[in-house]
Order: structure tokens, then sequence, then C-alpha cells
């Protein structure tokens, strides 16, 4: 059986759920997988900290807790140094790489870094940097296929903006696919 | 330990998801608890069905999935028909009362209806209408503090629409304690 475990992390606004939540969603689109999102709120929730933890396995998930992500993806400075040691030791990080520096990085990591808020400003809103990082996560892990990320945006974004969503989507996607090229 | 399931049903869009989050959070800001909240997607989640589970308790939450929910909002007519028969039998079920026609109500079950769509559009915005349910629900279960659920949506809402999403709230809320009254 095999199983993802992931860990989203960033500060309140930047939609970092949502993202759990596409490709959770995206997963079970694709080739029928199951998946659990996870944000748990504890006394330490009081700032502007804010994380989800996405499992994707091929069964039903019988724990939903990450325990070791083998891919983290960090919106802010915070939320890297907090999960980064938690991560396998071949982990992907995945960064917005104008709001992060990732420190004391393992040899073991690979990194991908996108300006995700430059290239959703450059689309015309900043609120859509969420689902540029989607792309670009879709892109370098492989993980879910693209039809069913597109699917999964469809169905989690609010009525009416989905056409500025998928093209947001579609610049993280092809951010990727340049970096690998 | 107290510990309250709380499970939230809807489709799409509607942002059932951020309504348990904005629950959540606030339970962490009010008398410091802790909360879960679990998003399942199987095979099943390709249709626009959209389902979370929060638990809310004094202590942290080792399972987080939800078995029998004291408190369902149905914000669908087809999240109703599909967890009413999952709750506790003295549950409270809080329905969007234009979305949702109940069905075999069991005796104990005590409801409470808002029409939350057109609240929302009454206030300019139908994408506000989860939080005006969250308003509502803060009113009628008292299971967390108005003053935390307020800080728990400004955290939790897009940078820029913190106005308009504490109005809704503020309308949910008291229509809640209109009912009441």
């Amino acid at each position: 059986m095999s199983t993802t475990e992931i860990k989203f992390g960033g500060f309140g606004g930047q939609g970092i759920i949502l993202a759990g939540i596409i490709i959770g969603r995206a997963a079970s689109i694709y080739e029928n997988k199951f998946a659990t999102l996870t944000q748990s709120f504890g006394p330490e929730a009081r700032g502007s900290a804010c994380s989800a933890q996405v499992i994707v396995s091929d069964d039903r998930v019988m724990y939903p807790y990450v325990t070791k992500p083998e891919i983290l993806m960090a919106m802010s400075q915070e939320a890297c140094n907090k999960f980064l040691p938690e991560t396998t030791d071949n982990a992907t990080l995945i960064i917005e790489k104008d709001l992060v520096e990732p420190q004391n990085l393992k040899p073991g990591i690979t990194l991908y870094g996108i300006p995700a808020t430059r290239l959703a400003e450059e689309l015309g809103r900043k609120m859509i940097l969420n689902i540029v990082m989607v792309g670009f996560f879709t892109s370098v892990t492989g993980l879910v296929g693209y039809d069913a990320v597109q699917e999964a945006v469809r169905a989690s974004v609010p009525q009416g903006t989905e056409v500025m969503n998928l093209k947001a989507l579609d610049r993280g996607y092809e951010y990727g696919e340049e970096i690998k090229a």
C-alpha cells in the first residue's frame, strides 16, 4: 500500500487549507485514491500560523495524523522553521521563495521554490497565490494528475472565481515544468 | 473531560470547511480548548458534496474522527439526509432553512433554521452565507464565545474581507438571539 504524508504550513489568509483540500480532493478523483485532511487547533493556534496535514493513500486512512511528512509546502518562514525538522530525510520541500529562506537544509532534501505571490499579483489577484502553489506542487511532485487537480479546483473555489483560479493553477504548473526542464 | 463532536455538511463552494475551521479555531482561543478538523476524501468525493468533522475538547484530541455528532450543521439537503442518521438522539441540528427540509426527525433532536443565503444576499454578498451560519451556530449552541469567534473570523478570512465577514457573523448571531428570545 502506498501512502504519502504531506504538510502544508503558512499564515492565516494565504489559503493554505484550501491548497490541502484541493490536493486531497484531486487524489480521490485521480485513480480512486483516498485522502484525509486534518487540522489541529490548540491554545498555540492563537497566532496567525496555520497548517494542515494531508495523507494520500491507496486505501482508507485509519490514522489521519501526519507523523513524518514526505512533502512539506511552506508559505511562511515560521512554518518552514517549525516543520522542516519533522520531515523525512529525503523529503520534498516546496516554498514560496520570496517569503521563505530554508535554514539548515539536510542534504537529502529536494528544494523547489516559486515566487507565487508575485505571479499571483501579475495575474491580478494576490489572493490566488495558494492556487499558484498548488499548480507548482502538481508539477514538481507528480503525486496527482493535472486533470484531477483542475477538477478539484473547480469543485473547491467559490462560484464565479473558477476561471481566475484555473489560470493561477496553470501559471504555477507551467513554472514547475520550466524548472524541471 | 468534555468533548463535543460536530459535523458540517453542504456542497462545494458554500465555505463549509471554513465554517468548521472558524469554530475549531475559536474553541482554541476560547478557554484554551483543543480542536481538530478532519475532512475525508474518498472516491465518493467526486460529486459536489463536502463535509468536515470538528471535535472540540478540553484536552488534546487523540482520535479526530467524529463517530456520533452532537451538533450537525447542514447546508444542503443531501448533507442533512446523509448525516442526520449518524447523530446522537438528542443532537442539535442547524440548517440553512431555504435549502434544507429535514425528514424523519427523531423526537429528541433540537432544530434551528436560518435563511442564511438570503441574509447574505441582503448584506450584498452571497458568498458569506457560511459566516452567517457560523454566527447563528455561535448563538444557538453556546459552545464557543462570541468574542472568540470574532477573533477566529478575523484570523481565517482573506485579508480585506474582514469587515464584510464580521457583519455576516453579527447578522447570523443576531438572528439566533431573536429565535431564542
